[in-house]
């Protein structure tokens, strides 16, 4: 397995030109296109279209070149939006794609990718939802060939919340929930990724692991897990990077926890564990080798960062999450040269509290 | 001459607790406090209170202290404020003491304040104002004992802007203005006080400065100006930053120029500039030195930094400016370990256009 | 008794000129105010200033004039604000004044104010914040000559609710607490004053109030109160309004249910229920006998008015208070004629769900 | 002719259902369908995909029903939309379908369609763009069969800005345009677009305009002309809505002029108009006659309604428009008790300046 990734940039959500023009000059097969992840232009928050906006442009331009419809497209490549460019964030996509080649040398990035069955209303955000993910997490291992969870650096899932419409089902069924509220269900569904995450990849044992646990034992989590939950999905989705003795081509992954927003020497620490060292800001050189950064960010729970008072959590005009990826993707982009990094919000379960993962690929 | 600071932490605009306290056990004089500059947790625009809310409070703080009104403790008190407190930046405030002390061996921290007349309509955003500033300037050179203008290193300056009364003034009387806008003013405002800097600080020639130049011929303009314009003002106020060889006390000031909002070699540059030498992020050691950061941020007026699209100037939800600081408040905090800075926007004949200035003031 | 009231317009929240004026030209005399409430231009959110800034503002206005300090105008007039001016609503105070006068031919506006004694945290939000409310709302009717619970029309009760300092100690205690999420416990202590009007006017049966009740069973509640949570507060203030046979002067005042965010009707019959018949938009005459109009605000439960959705409850940029103050603001003052209304936002308990209680004064 | 419509409610930019579901009935033939102008749920502003989202929704769902790919679909289809529902505004489309049929008794609502040649950069906002508006305006007169320019009561223009791109082609040919600045180009494209309605409508002498007259002399104006500009156009694009004797249908159009945006008398006096007389709040029969009400919001630019201020220009947070549009679309709601309206912004040349034009379309 050969992984290859291009970021390209993005106009407006449904710009898709960038990627036209690689496939136009044959830089990109769109038949081994798996991926794509990326930072679209909206507010992030439940009124944010420019994500679905983002995922009908890319499959409208890619249906006739795969001789798909739009959605057997959406079926077949897995599409990860972060909606929110504040700061100096640029709206792009790494697209991601996966083809055949001989082992390389040393390990090399492997990406799996599994979905889940679809989950009944009571099991999300809750040990069905932590279970099934679990078992997605370890077909990816196996489909990557990774059999050392020391190798695993990120692992993107994506799944589903509780809307009003599946809340009224299960209470008519007399189902219980992990909560009536479809926007608290968030953090629920979140944490259960998360934690489904950090049980396959032996980060918590099982036997602390229960309904109540989550969202409230913080003290368990995983380092590399990074979940979002939406309304429009019944399954997970899980995308899982590492890297693979059987892989081939030139990109590498590693992993740091960041202490808060502003740890800059957390970034540097990801970029040494994929094989970078840099001293302060990358040298040109070293840019042109950082090929992706997948970070998450959080306003600390203290509301306090390095002992100041911030004012991310009583702002009523801007939501605590815009101001807390405006601050990490300008320090991210102050280390490696590139404001096109991927930050996105809502840590439950991914590192301790107030801490946050991000993992970087670069080029060997 | 000897300068000494407090930063003081404000748990709200009206929060003047930590100064009180510092009063109270003598670590401050109320009777040498000359400077307050500060940011305040508004959104910093046009219905921000937050800054009148602050001066007001501490207004009413000093006014018995001083045996002043609350009026005259402001006549006797420069207060400059920065609304919004975007990303990590934290509010807070920077008393600066004035006291008698023997020069030291080498050039320490001065503190020169001086203002103008008041000024006419038809002067504001125009040589009038241009020269006004530069004048006050002046003066603020012979009171700190600077006679190289290469040893200043930070001028804030806040004038008048044209309200739709002072407009209507001008009007009444035939005289012309240079705009009708009141909003559009600010630019004149403060791109006129920058080159009255510039100007007295020899940066730019006086035969290269005429009315049509302001806000136009952005090729001049001054390193070490940071002006702001309001409504509430008919004169300037001008408080320059030096190092004197008259001055005593621990205290040295160093500036550098951003390139742009996430230059964090640029920050380390007016750290070195001050005299301290980073590495990658100040060490616990280093940041205790770190007395004070003031910056200015704005937005990339081609609307991309390091190649790279960003959103700040479409957004209609979050004002550039806002976007703006939050980027550099946050790699600002990334490098000094704290995230009290004072970081204010409008750059307007300060620095290229794009770039932007910055001080630090260091313990020695 | 005898209230008037002035409606002064405000040009920022510092902006007592107006009020300054009116005393100044003897218009109304200083030591009879007990009571402001008003609309300022904030974001009536958690970090909007705006209220203590103009309760500041007022309060050195009249400290000089009732030789007292401001602390203590502050102890002796009651000041209530909502922060918020969206759509067209105008900042504005109305400035209760009580003096003395010989009894109407017909009942007329009486003002009762009643404070209750400091509360424990594990009080607010529970039946023991009730009980205190409704033993103040009975102060106030016992204050105002009221003994037909019909008579009154508007009880604008303000109180504390949880902020972390409080959870903290209560916990300390072992003490429970309704809540241990301070936003969340503005719900709380909204709700039980609520009832505690409800229940000292009838309107609800003690035996059905518990702790367990508090915004929960929100078929119970108070037609005529409008309640609002602060974290300054330790204690409740009410101001109970209804029309007394003991009352003189020249006001009435009314009240009505709105049954939405658009109704109207509604308006309408809140001033005729003061007396006043308007057929669609009050004529300059009619408008000219509004004296004030109170009202609460709030986004529908379901997400739905008049059969159309709206998405006050989704947009992640305006809050739902912003966008339903927007609305009954405007129609109002499409009504009335006049934009300086008060409307708040808020409803636990305040009318049936979606309701929301409207009072109108009336020069007679 | 007969025109038809059906305002079809949206769940989202990208739902279609509704109009699905009419189409699957048989009460929509999607080939006599001619224009869509709705409301979508963005912010309105410059970053607002909504609108693009919901074009190509549309355009996918017709697109294999016509047998056309979508980009033909937006060719055969005028679509208009306004971001915004702020207040209660409801998201929704209003689709017009028009047929053959004889005509009625009486004069009956007829729509004409008309698109200019693809205009210069250097006729945006100018001369250029009033002649190929108003030869447009004349060939809808044609198509509809309308010979009385007071039988016209609405005239719906887009049409292109200046783009940074469009600026520079210029200026690389050597011509000037009427403003260099992107986003100030909007209000010089809305006023020449307005001001080719007044002129093909005999609201303004053709002696009377000029390229300096476009955005600068108020006092010329139409009355029913509602115009918007965008960077995505390059071509204008008119829909003429009137009452003409050769009309089929049981539609029938009216107009009236808003005096502000409370002005609920005014959205009385556009039904009336149509021939709909509500005394205060529509009643049900009455509500179910009224099929669109087509609006305009603006900010006054004196900051007062009524003799209040407002604090729509200064808001940092939201933009006036929004205040606008949310007091306007609650004023209109609370007449026609149907949240689904169309209020959009800017008014240059649309009725005198702080007025604004209101159409209203109503079943006979």
């Amino acid at each position: 397995m050969k992984i290859s990734l291009h970021k390209v940039a993005m106009a407006a959500p449904n710009d898709v030109s960038e990627l036209k023009a690689l496939i136009d000059q044959g830089a990109v097969d769109p038949a081994t296109i798996v991926a794509v992840i990326g930072k679209t232009e909206g507010n992030g928050g439940a009124n944010d279209f420019t994500r679905g906006f983002a995922t009908l442009s890319y499959e409208l331009l890619l249906a006739p070149l795969l001789g798909l419809s739009a959605e057997e497209v959406g079926q077949r490549i897995a599409f990860v939006w972060s909606g929110g460019t504040e700061g100096v964030l640029s709206p792009h996509a790494t697209v991601f794609t996966r083809s055949e080649a001989p082992p390389a040398a040393t390990p090399r990035l492997a990406l799996g990718i599994a979905v889940t069955r679809d989950l009944a209303p009571e099991e999300v955000g809750r040990m069905g939802m932590v279970h099934e993910v679990a078992a997605a997490v370890r077909r990816c291992l196996a489909e990557t060939g990774i059999t050392d969870p020391a190798a695993v650096h990120y692992v993107q899932v994506k799944g589903p919340l509780l809307t009003p419409a599946r809340i009224a089902d299960a209470k008519a069924r007399g189902a219980t929930l992990a909560t009536e509220d479809p926007n608290g269900s968030k953090t629920y569904a979140r944490g259960a990724m998360a934690l489904g995450v950090a049980l396959a990849l032996n980060e918590v044992a099982g036997a602390d692991l229960a309904d109540a646990t989550v969202a409230r034992r913080l003290d368990l989590f995983s380092s590399v897990a990074s979940t979002s939950a939406g309304g429009e999905l019944t399954n997970c989705e899980v995308l899982l990077f590492g890297n693979s003795p059987t892989a081939g081509g030139d990109l590498r992954i590693g992993h740091a926890t960041l202490a808060d927003a502003i740890d800059a020497d957390g970034v540097r620490a990801a970029l040494a564990s994929a094989g970078l060292s840099v001293a302060a800001t990358a040298t040109p050189e070293q840019a042109g080798r950082i090929a992706a950064i997948f970070a998450k960010a959080e306003a600390s729970p203290t509301g306090r960062i390095r002992g100041r008072r911030n004012t991310m959590l009583s702002d009523a005009d801007i939501n605590y999450e815009r101001h807390a990826r405006a601050a990490l993707g300008a320090v991210i982009a102050s280390v490696t040269n590139d404001p096109a990094s991927f930050v996105s919000g809502g840590t439950e379960h991914q590192c301790a509290p107030g801490m946050a993962p991000i993992a970087a690929i670069v080029r060997v």
